[in-house]
């Protein structure tokens, strides 16, 4: 059988550690609630006894892991900064923990930039030498992948698309302390609460997006200011980055061509010249892209061994 | 002596060929008007025979060409779209007719890339990994420069930044055909027609900048804003491409640090976490950049051999 890497996702409230293969296959997986409270230690010491009951299983030796985790990741697998949901992230040197703790060589990616990679590589942009990978969630991540491989950038942060500037001046805060910013207008978090600032009700964006196909007004509005904003964002940054595809993926993607179509149109009237072709296209990954993505990394940090 | 490169740099009002070598020394350099109403075989021919004329002169053997020419650039060396400031040149076979014409291996590349990979490998963002370059002229070019290498993207127009949304919405038309993009307020152009809309007078930019030093309120008030918004989009777009440092050039850095500091106070309050940072530093080279650059793309291009 093909040669099995370790893969660990490690988010806000879930530790994901499976096997996969280098084909994107995973052959077993285990999950178990993030201890966000407690520390960095509390979540490294988790991901390392859930890591061990995989490999006691696993069907044949395994000798590298990939872990794509939550918060800004350095040069050397280290948190360089995290969100307050994990208390303590910011300033764990997690690759040579996890390294420490498995006796394995340990690769470390940003969550949204595994996940990238592995729609980047497997996914919407396989076959691809270049791709924009937008995740519309709670918040809006995002990846550049060029030949097989993630930007990582000078700081991290390369793709974070989210942060871009909207074309909308609503003075819409953003989470990350900015004003107007793409996710504070496409991602699930800011339509729910656009509705309710204009409704007075509280829904989520699945009723949201019920609603818009009633023909609920406000409904259509929100879903068409973010369509408008992330099409006109897209088509921005690609005039500065100009892949040769762009991926959304993420839980917003319900929304479907009402939130697509659009978009395609407002990107198309940004783009320059020749770059107006770049097709915008659906996630072919869900949830286990971030998985898939570590292993993926893990794989290409090492020359594959071990091939049968 | 070091070997020598031949360096083209193609513009719409002018053409020049020299010899450079792979420190980025001009050794000489003749220039012709561009015959830019005359289609593209008349600037074909008048770049031969200039090269001719510069080579009969080379102190030794010369065995590459490197081209940094107006229009975007496609992967064979071909110019994929050009403003009609030069008839005919879109469609143009430059890499091929050019290596015909001089017998030498040549390397082609669009003139803001060639002057961005000056800046960025000898210049101000000379040492480090990544660059964003930005140029400010009568219009907004843009370039990366990664690992010493130009990033020309899917369709040739990587870098682009002129064409990234701007933060203020006056609906200021773009040359591009879009609207509010960052060259839109801060090309020379934008500066001086603002001024012009704003008080009926014309003036140029280095008037415009003599008449801020003596408190013209509307001169200072047209150079804040274009400062905010060049702020604002790079900082910006620089949550996407993540680069180690910003390079500002062109003639618009004349103004200097009544540009450059509101710039980077803009800047910084749109850059997501420690990318808060990046430094944004005025280009060490001038117009030669384009010749220079071109140089070093032929010497990338290909092994260096015959130095003494």
């Amino acid at each position: 059988m093909s040669e099995l890497a370790l893969a660990v996702d490690i988010g806000g409230t879930k530790i994901l550690v499976g096997l996969v293969d280098a084909a994107g296959t995973i052959v077993t997986s285990r999950q178990v609630a993030t201890p966000a409270r407690d520390g960095a230690e509390a979540i490294i010491t988790a991901v390392a006894a859930l890591a061990k009951e995989v490999l006691a299983g696993a069907p044949s030796a395994v000798s590298r892991c990939g872990v794509g985790t939550a918060g800004v990741v350095g040069e050397r697998g280290e948190i360089t900064s995290a969100t307050d949901h994990l208390s303590g992230w910011a300033g764990t040197q997690l690759q040579q923990r996890l390294t420490e703790e498995l006796g394995l060589p340990v690769t470390v990616l940003n969550d949204v930039q595994a996940s990238g990679l592995c729609e980047g590589v497997l996914g919407a942009a396989g076959g691809k030498r270049s791709a924009l990978i937008v995740a519309l969630g709670t918040g809006v991540g995002g990846s550049l992948v060029r030949n097989g491989t993630v930007e990582r950038g000078a700081y991290g942060i390369a793709g974070s698309v989210g942060h871009h500037l909207s074309p909308l001046r609503q003075g819409r805060a953003c989470p990350c302390g900015g004003t107007d910013h793409l996710e504070a207008y496409a991602s699930g978090t800011a339509m729910e609460l656009e509705y309710a600032r204009r409704t007075g009700q509280e829904r989520s964006l699945r009723e949201i997006a019920v609603l818009a196909e009633a023909d609920d007004a406000e409904a259509q509005s929100v879903i068409a200011e973010a369509a408008e904003v992330l099409g006109a964002v897209l088509g921005s940054a690609n005039n500065v980055v100009d892949v040769e595809i762009i991926v959304v993926a993420g839980g917003v993607l319900a929304l479907g061509d009402r939130l697509l179509q659009p978009a395609r149109a407002a990107a198309k009237r940004e783009a320059l010249g020749l770059s107006k072709a770049v097709e915008i296209v659906p996630a072919k990954f869900g949830p286990t892209a971030c998985l898939i993505g570590a292993a993926l990394a893990a794989f290409a940090s090492l020359p594959l061994e071990g091939r049968d």
